[in-house]
């Protein structure tokens, strides 16, 4: 219904630069007006044919008797921003692999967990002003009461893993930002906003605002 | 306490290339064992100098007498991903301007609707392994019953807005998608993930799981 405004022509993409992970690209494409205009893009050179994602993002809960619910997330040095991060496990997703199975196998090598995959998102875009990179967001729990989850062993260098309860994720990590120098990913915080959203009773109907 | 893992040495940036909008750097660092490693990233060339976000989010909710409240989202033709994207408000900080200026300035140009900020993020990073790009996320509720917001005029072309109520968030997004190629923005899906998630009574403490 809404083509007339928003169907535009084809674009062209023009290569500015490239280097071994990443591409500038400049696009020309043409507005339902007729107008001829150009946006800077950035591409990963990396993505795989056969995939319409870049990477995954994994929501992990880490389940364990008698305790509360965890969120596993990771805390890593991040060059483009110069300083620690704080976000969900995620990775590239390799030629030929499921999001489901790279899901499984980033979450094991950043955290040292075995999980099982409860649920995918679509492809889904990370900063659409900029670039074209995409992620599928992959919901997993682990069985905390797992012996191959008791004492996990990770298997990258530089990255700690950070468990916050689900029940207080937006408190610990405004408690973990007045600890330290770090940048929270903006899914990580949004996550943790609507999870608070939700206790605001959003199926009542309100009457008479002020 | 985690500085010894995590404490990098200052990154050198080497310009590889620039556009009017983006550049793209080689970023060259030393990890923690002492080994040098570069790293490909991109930046905006637009950062005003005295704000540490690049640009603005805005999660509005829509709020009217007997009407359930709705969330204010756009869609938009994005030349990066070549397709129309679901997306909350946003757009980039001016010079001199708060997070709290700009979110209402970009929700009034894009949605034609006048909020009230009732909450800000602090600074959030949107693809770490690919750029420095940041963004606050702003909390605005708009009072539908204001004679202002009854018949918003929108100033902006190309730009579709479309209210979805917050109590069937998830559910209207996965209706548009079967409708029409779109892609949702990260952000927007998990902010519903987080959403459905509180309603899995997360306070509760689980006992012996399978």
């Amino acid at each position: 219904a809404s083509c007339p405004t928003l169907c535009f022509l084809p674009a062209v993409f023009q290569l500015l630069a490239e280097g071994k992970w990443v591409k500038l690209e400049q696009t020309t494409y043409m507005d339902p007006a007729g107008n001829t205009r150009t946006w800077e893009t950035v591409k990963r050179t990396t993505r795989r044919t056969n995939t319409e994602a870049d990477g995954v993002g994994i929501i992990a809960l880490l389940k364990r008797t008698l305790h509360k619910d965890c969120v596993v997330m990771v805390k890593q040095f991040r060059p483009p921003l110069g300083c620690n991060t704080l976000e969900f496990p995620a990775g590239l997703i390799d030629e030929g692999e499921t999001a489901e199975a790279a899901a499984l196998r980033e979450l094991k090598e950043e955290t040292g967990y075995k999980g099982e995959v409860v649920g995918v998102t679509p492809v889904t875009c990370l900063d659409p002003g900029l670039s074209n990179c995409t992620t599928q967001i992959v919901l997993v729990n682990i069985n905390g009461d797992d012996m191959e989850n008791i004492h996990p062993t990770q298997q990258l260098e530089f990255v700690d893993v950070i468990l916050l309860p689900l029940d207080e994720f937006q408190s610990k990590i405004d408690d973990l930002l007045r600890k330290e120098k770090i940048i929270v990913d903006s899914k990580v915080y949004i996550f943790a906003m609507g999870m608070v959203q939700a206790f605001f009773k959003p199926r009542e109907l309100p009457v008479l605002k002020q």
